[in-house]
């Protein structure tokens, strides 16, 4: 129990200083001193301040892809692809928002990690990628969405507005994390659409 | 002559290191190096590591900046709105590729910035995106533009897809910057248009 807290608080602390002073600039002491805990301590969970890095992506990019397949899996046999893709859009763009600072780390400190862990984190952001394009091509053969654009474009088109947000977005901002994140989707679904649909 | 050479090879190496290894990872002794000057010779362009890095800055927003007034100065007296407003998002998309590189030390790097620095940049930023907001603000006032979601979200909608060029743009892929610019432009403006106009 106590052990959980620890590699928490040490996560925990690793984020907020990473997204504050950068990944470079932090260095495993300011963690742990952070984090109320020793070096000892913080060794049993982590071997090094690349671990603590990947935790960020391995945990964020873990959290999405299962709740992508879960929408997936849970959508009425029914339903439009539309509808599917706005309930993807509007999680991805809620649970960014939740974690906002891990997002911030996330894009600006991928350079950073380790060239097996960069690749790691490069292929199953491509799975999910994928998956959600999958998703825009379904949309595209039932005569949904257009075909003029490159599938790739289209699908960064939506991913550069969940990789900005932490760049503009603030939670003490007049707008509330659903209304953004319904606003954006509603965006991204307009662009989309064909123009003859 | 031969003086001006010294601070554009620095600067270019100093580019080209910061994007590939980090702002953090990079020493003035390995930018010298790279550039094949003396630190001496350096010095006498910059005083240190954080001019190099806020040179990236001022050049790509003067540059950007100038052409944005250039494009609004130069627009028809009965140019409607939506036509300035295609050229600047292609113009903007277009230097971002040219300076891709530039452009991905920028928005990785600004909370390396000493902080009057920052604030600079980001004064400049926010003068840059009023002028766009004042042309998207302009085109819902005359009926075009939707107006039922805020436009400090519109401009963001627009400036994301240029943020995240250097992640995912490659000029050896299959699309010309050309291309790339006017279908994002394309998918921007759709997404602007008001639904029943």
């Amino acid at each position: 129990m106590k052990d959980s807290h620890v590699a928490d608080d040490v996560m925990n602390a690793a984020v907020e200083l990473f997204a504050t002073q950068g990944y470079a600039n932090t260095s495993v002491q300011q963690v742990v001193a952070a984090a109320g805990v020793t070096k000892g301590a913080m060794y049993h969970y982590f071997e090094s301040k690349d671990d603590l890095l990947f935790g960020i992506y391995d945990s964020l990019l873990t959290l999405q892809k299962g709740r992508l397949d879960e929408i997936i899996a849970a959508a009425a046999p029914d339903a439009g692809v539309d509808e599917v893709l706005r309930a993807v859009c509007v999680d991805v763009l809620e649970t960014s928002i939740d974690y906002i600072k891990q997002g911030a780390v996330f894009f600006r400190s991928m350079h950073m990690l380790t060239e097996p862990r960069r690749q790691e984190v490069i292929r199953r952001r491509r799975a999910y990628h994928d998956e959600f394009a999958a998703l825009i091509a379904r949309g595209q053969r039932e005569g949904d969405y257009r075909t003029d654009i490159p599938l790739a474009m289209l699908v960064a088109h939506f991913f550069s507005d969940v990789h900005y947000l932490s760049h503009w977005y603030s939670a003490e901002g007049p707008e509330s994390k659903t209304l953004v994140a319904s606003q954006l989707t509603d965006l991204f679904l307009t662009s989309l659409r064909r123009p003859d649909a």
